[in-house]
C-alpha cells in the first residue's frame, strides 16, 4: 500500500493511505431504462414534522388508522408461539398484564453493539401510546421491570445501558417496546419519534388522561397517505 | 477504472467497481510512542443512563454544577456584542425574554442538510431545564416563534423541518435551545438527552413546577465526575 506522510509534529503523524484497488471495492446497482417511480423511490423524501393535538387525533388519525387493513397476524403468530416460539427471550403470559419479548428481525444477535428486542404485549386492544391510561400502569412496569433483568440475564447488558421506549407513531398498532444498546444510534431513537418508557410510567402516574390531552409530535414523509390528511386539514 | 458485471436481471443490474488508488485515499494519524492517556481517549468509554429524581438533582447534580468553575465568558461575549456579533441571525433584545439566535459552530452554513443555529437567552440565572417554571413561558414561546420566522426567512427552512430542543444535561449552564434540520441526525438528538421545546411548553403551562417535581433521563460516560458522584450515592 502506498503511504504519504503529510505532517510530523513530535509524537503525532498524518499519513494518507492509497489502498490497492481489490481493497476498496464499491459494489454499485444501475436501473437502465429507469421509470419516474424509479426515480422517486431514490430521492431523498421529504419529511415534515405533525403536532398531533388530541382533537386531531381524534378527527384525522385515528378515522386514517381504522380505514386501513394493515395485517398483523405475524405479531398474533409470535403470541400464539405459531412463529418465533424458539426466539422468545422471555415471557409474562398475563393475559392483561403480560408480554413476549423477542429479538427485533433487525438484530442478527452476533454482537451486542446493535442489541434491538421487542416486548410485544399479550393484550389487543391497545394500539398506541394514544390508548394508554393508569389501567395499563402494571403491564408498562413488568415490562420495563422484567425486560431489563431478562436482557441482563441473557445477554450481560446492564440496564444502565440499554434504550427502552415506545415509537409515535408505531409502525404497527398492536403495543410494542423497544429495547436498545445505548451505543446504538437505533433508527427511530430520536426525540421527534421515541418516548422512553419511564417518562410515559410517570406521565400516567401524574395523570392518567396524560396521552388524552396532551399534543405529541411526530415525523411524516410527504409522500405518506396521513400526510396528505392533515394536508387537506389545513394543519401542515 | 476496473467494472466487473456482478447480477443482471431485468432492468436491473449489479457492478463491483475498484477505483483507482487516487481515488480511495484514507486519512490516518499515528501516535508513536503512545502513553496511556492517549489510549484512554481513544478507547470507546461506556455510557450510562441516569435516571434523575428532583432529589438527586437536589442532592447530587447541583451541588457538583455548583462546585464547577466551567467558564460561559463565550456566551456572555455573543449575548454583548463583542464577538461572533455579524453572525447573529435574530435578536429580541428583551433582557427577561429575549434571546440572540446563532449558528452553531459546528455548522459552516454551506448546505441545509446539517443546519444548527443556537438560541442563547439574555438572562443569566437560568442554568437548564431543571429551572424552568411557568415563569418562563413567555421567553420559551418567543424562542420557539421568532426562532421560526428568523430561520425560514433567512435560510427558507420551514417550520415543519425543524427538530427543536433543549438538552438535558446541557453542556453548559446557561439555557439554551438547538434548532436543527430534522433529516441531519444530529448528535444528541436522540431521547435520552433532548427535549422538544414545545413540549416542555405544554409541560410548564399544564404544570408550573413540572421540571421540579419529574425524574430526567440522561447519558454520562463513565469517567465522568458526576457519575462517580451518582456511583458514590448507590444511584448506578
Amino acid at each position: 500500500m502506498n503511504t504519504e506522510l503529510q505532517m510530523h509534529n513530535d509524537i503525532y503523524c498524518t499519513f494518507y493511505l492509497s489502498p490497492p484497488p481489490e481493497m476498496s471495492e464499491i459494489k454499485a446497482t444501475v436501473v437502465y431504462p429507469a421509470t419516474e417511480k424509479h426515480i422517486q423511490k431514490y430521492l431523498r423524501q421529504e419529511v415534515h414534522l405533525i403536532r398531533e393535538s388530541w382533537e386531531d387525533y381524534k378527527n384525522i388519525t385515528l378515522p386514517f388508522i381504522q380505514s386501513q387493513s394493515f395485517s398483523i397476524q405475524w405479531v398474533y403468530n409470535i403470541l400464539q408461539k405459531k412463529a418465533e416460539a424458539d426466539r422468545i427471550v422471555h415471557e409474562n403470559p398475563d393475559p392483561s398484564n403480560g408480554f413476549v419479548l423477542v429479538p427485533d428481525l433487525k438484530w442478527n444477535q452476533n454482537q451486542l453493539e446493535d442489541l434491538y428486542l421487542i416486548a410485544l404485549v399479550h393484550r389487543r386492544d391497545i394500539k398506541s401510546l394514544r390508548d394508554l391510561t393508569a389501567e395499563h400502569l402494571p403491564l408498562l412496569r413488568n415490562i420495563l421491570q422484567e425486560g431489563k433483568e431478562a436482557i441482563v440475564k441473557r445477554f450481560g447488558v446492564p440496564s444502565s445501558q440499554l434504550r427502552i421506549y415506545l415509537h409515535y407513531q408505531p409502525s404497527y398498532q398492536h403495543l410494542h417496546v423497544h429495547f436498545t444498546a445505548l451505543g446504538y444510534d437505533a433508527p427511530g431513537s430520536s426525540v421527534e419519534r421515541a418516548h422512553l418508557l419511564a417518562d410515559v410510567i410517570d406521565n400516567l402516574a401524574m395523570d392518567s388522561l396524560y396521552y388524552q390531552k396532551r399534543a405529541l409530535t411526530f415525523p411524516l414523509r410527504a409522500d405518506e397517505p396521513l400526510f396528505k390528511k392533515f394536508q387537506e386539514a389545513g394543519k401542515v
